[in-house]
């Protein structure tokens, strides 16, 4: 049995209290299950949430899954958890949304093909047809679902409908369209977006163009799970570069462009790895 | 004669037009100057501002300044230029005022002890006295003038008393009271404050606890000159450190106070060597 | 019982294994302590070594750590354990070593006076003079020990006179001087040094002149534990700077200062706190 | 006339003495160029060697050019320049030297589309055929040359033969073979190439078990150019990431693959656009 059929990891929230660690680690351990990584957060020691990611190694075949998640309920009820298992063969499905830039898409479909992003791809949809060929030219179905103000509905729904089923979350690869509340509904958490600015400056249109009038020394961008208030949800990562008084707009373009796919590539990472757990508005990331 | 006596650099704005370079060089090169450092930058190449600073060697003794500043007004005036001449002898006199917290004042005291910032240190203003012996310890006068809410004109008329005619310009570092516009008037970009966030997220009180609450993964600091609007003043220069779920607000604020103090003297450093121009809310800076 | 008191944490390494976890959270949650941060790293998790640290509150008085200690013995001999436990309020003994320059120094001191490094720092060794009243000036012991090509044994030995049963561990704050083996033997993996250069490149003397010969555009610090090896013992901690082809040495030195202070603080902070787990000629580095 | 075909920059090198830039910008003026962006540095200002880069705007017509570098010899005749003249519309020709890895060549590739590198690619080589497809993909011609023991130089040749008269310069993104002096002479400062490593620390083959082995906290990456000493060429441009005792050489490779493509990207484009001037064994970069 391969490593990544025996991988698992168990993500958890509760109220913090004495004895998680200790019950946790004991149920794998009489599991047969040998701990790889664990981390753990606590928001304050006597009252706060706590919240927990252990990795591990798991002897059981993959028949047995049910069983574990039966037998955790015991001590999930105890702790008052809320809980998911993760499988590492089981792998994530991720669709794509674009429109006519590419640099943020094709950096996640290089990753995923070197290897960096253990993700399936079932489909990328485009409200433009600009990228088509490019991402079939990965092996990816590509769906041209043009929007406009009249048909913002009709395209969504015709979107989810694609979607249904078929993919775990969704990634905003500069997607320049804002996504109705029930299209937000369907897929809690689990849709994550690029913002090209250091939240929470230059939120809405334009940041590159508000950080050259403002005449900042740093831009940035921001990765973020999306919520119905605009570049508002929870942040799960944001890194910056410097620009000086020579930066024109087009320029602050250039040097973004490469730090919102890094951004975006990191967060993506850590999405299909299990490794954010979200609280309030804001993330706990339990990164490598 | 010493390099500090015979070094010298101009600082120019005007419209951009073809000659200016050759205008300016050929000026200092007919008066036996040496250019050892050329920075220019225009907003437009044809209908922009042009910015630029000469910084050279002359080999003309201290009397004869004002004869080169009256020789070199035809330029000038040929070109509309607004400009300075300064001299690096000519060390420049800088006042600091500061309330309780001296991780700024020290980093820029140390800095001064150290070399790195050729400046005079007159006096430093604090409006409480927690400082006082810390400032006396490196030799310099410190001057107590509480502020509260009745006596805040008195107070700032004072303070002016102190600085007039003794410093050519003043560093807030964690001066935590707002200047009115009747002070700032006083010293016209010439008051750099260091504000503990990245401007423009988080404007206003308590940055840190802004920054907590919506959960950023990077921290920063800003240094600005002051102007009438609120952290709203030309940018001099910004840092950032990361952070994450398990930095508390009072961490936030142990980790800003070391991008706070590096910006700071960095900025200050800059304004100190002549390497700053202020243009509509923005600032061009020829760092080294 | 304040915070401080309470806090404690146990540091960990044997050959790994299933059931660490399990039983070391076992047994501080049947003493009744409550476990408040959990790293935990394992070089393979089927052959490899396993390291552990686990940050606590308990309920004990002080008078019962012993008890403690002896309790966990058994486990401990099951797992082949190599541990120790450390106690927060059982603050460290720090001495400093240095020369003439005080950049470093200085840094530790006001760290220390801000409360980020919660250390007793019982005095400074000089073998020079020049930083006593500095020293002098915050409270702490200077003590003046020359050294020469003819008295380096004697001298060194008067320094470990003074040190013995004072200090816990030693750091090296820019002392320009080379330790012995038998100096080094009294404190394993207990004296940290800061090397101006970015190891393993520049080893050895005059490392900014080096990296100035070898034109790098990039220059850094490291923090390591002195071995007998120069500049070849485990590394804490390092950070760089960007330079370019207009940085003078003096300039790199300039700016290098700045880089060894911070790094070294940050090592020093990472030590004080037990965050550090030496293994081979590495460092395991549990850092918040 | 568009601004890239009246946009052009001169690089000079020469002994320092007063009046170069008078006499330099006053030949620009005269001929009814406006300077649009001026660099200069100096080893030492009194007998040092002076570099400069003038990017400026010309009104004359394509024809006029050996006009214009007939008229500058006499100027730089007298102050002793090695200088050149560079047309941003001739655009120069890169080949890239490849063997199976791609991410190097892809960043190129990708920034090349996305109009970031203003440079034409008549072909890639590769001693492995892997990248063909992909190198096709751009419409770019892919020739594959294996390499053994027994062929080099005969390789070699044939590579010289496919490059002669049609490429001005020479990248080596990730080729994995040590090229020859004879190779080397024929385009004298005119191969970059990417060392996985943070220069001087880890030369030679497999740095990032280098990196590993020693424990470093800090990998990076150095783009250079190629001298027939092993990675000892004048470094253009470095970078570096944090990395920390759970990163496996695998994972090591993983990051520093980002840091290496973007480190040659900038390079790249700073030889395209004639930012860098030669000088001993270190270069002058005249970033943006």
């Amino acid at each position: 049995m391969s490593d990544a059929q025996r991988r698992a990891c168990i993500l958890i929230s509760c109220p913090d209290r004495p004895g998680i660690v200790a019950a946790v680690s004991a149920f794998l351990f009489n599991r047969g299950a040998n701990i790889v990584q664990l981390d753990q957060y606590s928001t304050h020691p006597e009252e706060g949430t706590y919240f927990m990611r252990v990795e591990f190694d798991h002897p059981a075949p993959t028949g047995s899954r049910s069983a574990i998640e039966a037998d955790f309920a015991g001590t999930a009820d105890h702790f008052s958890m809320t809980w998911r298992l993760a499988y590492q063969d089981e792998v994530k499905r991720m669709a794509i949304m674009v429109s006519k830039e590419e640099h943020c898409l094709l950096e996640l479909l290089w990753r995923w093909r070197w290897g960096e992003l253990p993700v399936q791809i079932p489909l990328v949809v485009g409200n433009h047809a600009t990228l088509q060929a490019t991402v079939e030219g990965f092996g990816i179905e590509f769906h041209h679902l043009p929007v406009d103000q009249l048909n913002k509905a009709a395209q969504e729904k015709a979107v989810l409908a694609l979607l249904s089923e078929k993919v775990d979350f969704v990634v905003l690869a500069r997607y320049m369209q804002i996504l109705s509340p029930q299209f937000l509904s369907c897929f809690p958490y689990r849709i994550i977006n690029i913002h090209h600015s250091f939240l929470p400056a230059f939120v809405g249109s334009k940041p590159y163009e508000q950080a050259y009038a403002r005449g900042v020394k740093i831009i940035g961008a921001t990765a973020h799970y999306v919520t119905e208030e605009l570049d508002a949800g929870p942040i799960i990562e944001q890194d910056v570069a410097r620009v000086d008084h020579r930066s024109s707009v087009q320029q602050l373009k250039m040097i973004g462009r490469n730090i919102e796919r890094t951004v975006l590539a990191r967060a993506v990472k850590w999405h299909v790895e299990d490794r954010i757990l979200v609280y309030g508005n804001k993330t706990v990331i339990f990164a490598p």
